[in-house]
């Protein structure tokens, strides 16, 4: 099968780079394994962050945490699919990606494609709406009788904020993000954000201008330890913090202490990575998900769609992820 | 009204001390104050903590954040209580405390103190059952459905500690708690801890020792600094850490991102300091404690009587919980 594989080569001074090579189809591993076919990937910031990381020169990688595709064989303990359903995934971190023709993961993670939605549609999906759907619903727990309340989602416009903003609208919140530049303030209105402030400014004060001093939650898609003492200032008593995006510093956490202010981390692969006890949760959100897609409640965030799956082209789309600059979600189909 | 008052001495190198006073007896502020005739009250780490803050040589502050007592005069909006009413409660950071014969307090973070209870026992639980409540409840949001799941409580033997074991055991949770010498581990026994282990040692290697890898709450009664790393490794995927200590340095956070940890703060005054919505859910809070106790369900975890209420004793009572070798719970009576 083609497969684009991550090499690391000294001759680049170490840096790794993208190849297109040609690998054996896997074999079923586990027993609630699917072989899928892929048809359609995106690539995600985690695949930039993987993608610098050190390798050996004798070892490779295969990235790609985003997949829509077709069920080609089942393991024995499979339940949920059979050959030919057509699903999509986000997949496990711990295992290989889905920048290859075709890839094994866990049944438990995935569910059928949305039925009114392409594979490029739906490969734009999983990773992003599976993470917001567990920040505001699994961290915030952000429940029926939150409708009305406000929450601040930092960084709007990129692939999660795309899926949040929705999210949080169809769950009854009042949407205040933030964007700075005139492409995101427009991308994240038409997600449906009621508020947009510029985060490149004091979000307090930039709260202040639209007459909101605290909200109860806050969703931080971007470095932390940047708006730290920020959020501390805007979280009301008794607020939730939640954050997808890792802090590279220590956080001065006594700032939340008097508010007894509650802060969440959100990482999509927890429960796959750790085979946690309700790992099949994820499954089931992604098809709530689906749900809401076909019922055109959520909108299809992928804005940029690039073709065939090639080392050239997975090169350029992490260079379009890697520049911080991207806008909703880039997908790739086709080998 | 005889009161005990923190003053601060030039003499004495600027540092502070206790003085016994006589002060007006203060006339009701706000229109859901009661005024309330103080019969018992107790003293906290966060009087020891307050008593150590600088004040200028012409002020004073009256300490004290527990009390129970008798209703003498009510607001014009009060409509739980009635004068000749028997109450308990931890009252507002923020105004003057319960070591003065009269206090003033909202009545929505009062209750009726435990009938069954004397009012020395009374005055020993408001300020530690409602933090521990609310750090299990409000802040772990441990509910039902948690039954038989375990919970690590680090430093059980205290205040809180006493009052967190039970109720974690009447919540129906399997108990672990910390303690290093003989006397706090036969207390913390008493209290119905399930497991002890000894927290001068590795938590983790201390888990092993008695099958556990890890469980899905922690709450720390110590400073989190000192277990931050060992709470990292000991959390489950998806678990929740709950803390009443102030960390004294910043803490690296992204130790708990891969497994989605959930981070909250416990302050018992938070409500009345920020004036919540909710301000109210701690009296029905120490309403439902006070069920408790007259159902023998919560056993008294005061072990320290003192007579009468002056500055003597309550210096003697602050050398005592200053010392952080204080079993349960000190009371002092009488003025």
């Amino acid at each position: 099968m083609k497969a684009i594989i991550l090499k690391r080569s000294e001759e680049l001074g170490g840096t790794n780079y993208f190849e297109d090579t040609e690998l054996e189809i896997p074999k079923l591993e586990q027993e609630k394994d699917l072989l899928i076919e892929v048809k359609g990937i995106s690539v995600n910031p985690v695949d930039i962050k993987t993608s610098r990381k050190n390798l050996e020169e004798q070892d490779y990688r295969v990235l790609g945490w985003d997949a829509a595709g077709v069920v080609k064989e089942i393991g024995k303990a499979v339940t949920k699919f059979k050959v030919g359903d057509e699903v999509f995934y986000a997949g496990d971190y711990t295992r290989s990606g889905s920048n290859s023709q075709y890839q094994l993961v866990d049944e438990r993670i995935v569910a059928k494609k949305p039925e009114q939605l392409s594979m490029a549609e739906s490969a734009a999906l999983p990773l992003t709406t599976l993470t917001a759907w567990e920040a505001l619903f699994d961290r915030l727990k952000i429940t029926e009788k939150d409708r009305g309340k406000k929450i601040l989602i930092i960084n709007g416009a990129g692939g999660v904020g795309s899926a949040a903003i929705q999210l949080a609208k169809h769950a009854g919140l009042e949407v205040i993000t933030t964007a700075s530049r005139i492409e995101t303030l427009e991308w994240v209105n038409k997600m449906g954000a009621d508020r947009v402030i510029n985060h490149r400014q004091s979000l307090s004060e930039e709260l202040k201008k639209i007459g909101v001093k605290e909200l109860p939650y806050i969703l931080c898609l971007y470095n932390p330890n940047i708006y730290w003492e920020e959020m501390a200032k805007v979280i009301e008593a008794q607020g939730q913090i939640c954050s997808i995006v890792d802090a590279d510093r220590p956080v001065d956490l006594s700032l939340l202490k008097n508010k007894s202010v509650t802060f969440s981390w959100e990482f999509m692969f927890t429960r796959s990575m750790y085979q946690t006890e309700d790992m099949g949760r994820q499954g089931e959100i992604l098809a709530e998900i689906a749900a809401l897609y076909d019922q055109r409640i959520l909108n299809s965030t992928m804005t940029k769609h690039m073709h065939p799956i090639d080392a050239e082209n997975i090169e350029d789309a992490h260079k379009l992820v890697g520049s911080g600059k991207m806008i909703g979600k880039l997908v790739l189909t086709g080998w």
